[in-house]
């Protein structure tokens, strides 16, 4: 008997994926991001020297959320320190009641405007510049922009002299955080920039030079992928209010990237969900103890806050027993909160896969790691799901109705 | 031939699962909330006459969720109305810098305390009253408590002169934005909560006497029910950021009802999602569109926003295709991207289970009506489910867990 196998040639071994990482790193731009050698982009920056109050960003998706998961994470820790020099405030939506809502939070006069758009041509972006430009004077005293060089954005900045800065081809939104994107907010208002890629290049390194890292992100990475029809839902549950803007930024980076027909022309997809410790356990956490088996939950930890903030040792009379919480830090009281939780999935309820993830402390270098780690966990299952992860051609059909319907009306 | 049927008696008919609806409500408190008379607790907080500018609510989950949800969406329409007599602040998370955040933007000094808390001992709300006692004068001038009349922070007010507003045994944190938790916030920060009501009762009205919501709602839930384990993720995109607060709140609601061990000791339920549009159409609508059929979609939108923002008629050198876009509402504007990305899941992509909720304006009456319209969406899926939908068993673990490890460090 003989039986000859004429499959396609697919190898899943951790050394033939990390191979085809490695030939994708040649050519998809984020992975050369953390080697940036900003000196250039801080000079330019300290020669235009604005002195506004505030920065206003003016994007939507990719070009605002990696931004403000990094300005959300650090935001108060820097005003603290006096380190925050501008305050960033972000215009997103088309929603005419929040349009108003926002520019009633600052000072329109005293703000430095970054428009941010990849393509240069993004509706919602054009739509709000287009209006804050009826109400206030825009030019290049308080304007930047950051696009392709040759978009139409692009042209518009130049014959305005306007200051521009590139968003390179192979450097996709979701994955720009650490390009100009994210550099130039950031750096403007305060941030240590040159910390944020140490970070990431922190990651890269661990990944691409040295054993440990590479063997855990293929191994996690794999089990996502193995699993992906039991567990088609990825939970991360973050015990910081300080970690919102970074859940926001992992859904998109995850669901977009990871949303895609494959090969086989088949729906692939993984669903990210962010929630916040504790607030989520009053919320979310019942489905993931008591519901369906459908969730792996990744745990992220601060673990030092750096912050002494203590629950003050009163006695409330008719509460006397909770009399134990007296004296203790907060930031104890909200990782002891994580802690019980874990344990308590992990040891009651072993068939939920959950892993941890602990950061240091609140800074551009932890930041820096926890950013590039999803990017490059990202890219992994991706070539497991043998998916294009960095396109996003299921968006585009919506684009093209909207264009027809708002042509039509004028 | 003969087949003896020795089924447990199960019917999921429509009858069938209303008449069980109708004996719940006997029981279940939230149905009656919507036809509370209002009289005397306007009476009572008219008298109290707190001058403070601001509510700080103390509170978690539950407590706070519905009141944001109804603040979030009518806020801004108020402010502009000059309607909106007191701004409300959430203090809700045991994260020291968010905690310390919040406290830093408004005065406290000027600030009315709501604490609510169902069973009055929640660890998180105590701990951050113990800690604003700590910090600033807190008694029966700046200081309300809302709770369970038998509850241990019923003790303490009582014996501190607080005025108290009671929540009933039989409403659940999740389904009491109807009761004092919410009535009372909202009618000191200016809002109808009359009209809020009324919303509520149009739905209750129309389900439990008229026949068109009855069919409708009982389909809507069956088909969830039907295809949970094919569509087991539950998305609502809802085309404003008004109604992040609603999406918060919904998750909390569908998860923490849905996520039970069924009759048959089987883990069920279904996983909320919350996405606003525009915003989310660059990052979580490449998933539904592509991804893996494993989600319905309910699209919502706010028929007239009330505001007539435009987009200034400013023809940009370089961005002269997108002048289509001038003179256009962005109320307008944002409509048509819900149309349109609802066409383009629609009409492409026939196996992506989608509905679309269209609220009239942005008024009390109109949310009251969206948030007892999931309610009851809620309980009847439950029904369906075979599952408590009231109780939430699964979050005792880490509670105990969390208290032995604090109980051991004092």
């Amino acid at each position: 008997m003989k039986n000859n196998l004429y499959y396609p040639k697919i190898s899943l071994s951790d050394e033939d994926i990390f191979l085809e990482i490695k030939k994708e790193r040649e050519e998809i731009g984020y992975y050369s991001l953390p080697y940036t050698d900003t000196t250039s982009i801080k000079k330019e920056l300290d020669n235009l020297d604005f002195k506004q109050k505030n920065i206003a960003i003016i994007g939507i998706g990719g070009s605002t959320l990696g931004t403000y998961a990094i300005y959300n994470f650090l935001k108060y820790h820097k005003q603290k320190n006096k380190s925050l020099k501008k305050e960033i405030f972000f215009f997103e939506s088309t929603d005419p009641v929040n349009l108003n809502g926002t520019i009633s939070q600052f000072d329109l006069e005293d703000t430095l405007f970054i428009i941010i758009s990849k393509s240069g041509t993004t509706i919602e972006t054009v739509s709000i510049f287009k209006y804050l430009m009826s109400i206030i004077k825009i030019d290049q005293s308080n304007l930047l922009v950051i696009t392709e060089d040759d978009s139409k954005l692009n042209t518009f900045a130049k014959s305005n002299n306007i200051k521009t800065f590139d968003i390179p081809k192979n450097v996709g939104g979701r994955f720009s955080v650490l390009s100009n994107v994210g550099l130039i907010p950031l750096y403007l208002a305060g941030f240590d920039i040159d910390e944020l890629l140490k970070g990431a290049r922190h990651i890269s390194t661990s990944f691409f030079e040295q054993y440990e890292l590479y063997t855990h992100l293929i191994k996690k990475a794999r089990t996502y992928y193995e699993y992906k029809d039991v567990y088609n839902i990825n939970a991360v549950f973050s015990y910081s209010q300080l970690l919102e803007g970074f859940n926001k930024w992992y859904i998109q980076l995850w669901g977009e990237s990871l949303g895609k027909i494959d090969a086989n022309s088949t729906n692939q997809g993984l669903t990210p969900i962010g929630l916040l410790g504790p607030v989520d356990q009053h919320s979310f956490l019942q489905l993931i103890v008591e519901g369906k088996r459908d969730k792996t939950v990744t745990f992220i930890k601060i673990k030092d806050f750096k912050d002494d903030t203590k629950i003050a040792p009163t006695t409330l009379q008719g509460l006397e027993e909770l009399d134990y919480i007296n004296n203790l830090d907060f930031k104890e009281l909200i990782n002891l909160q994580a802690d019980a939780t874990i344990a308590s999935v992990k040891e009651y309820k072993k068939d939920i896969p959950i892993d941890l993830i602990e950061i240091e402390e609140i800074s551009e270098f932890e930041i820096g790691k926890l950013l590039f780690y999803y990017e490059l966990l990202t890219s992994i299952v991706g070539k497991f799901l043998r998916i294009n992860t960095y396109d996003q051609p299921g968006v585009e059909g919506g684009k093209i109705i909207l264009k027809d319907k708002l042509k039509s009306k004028n």
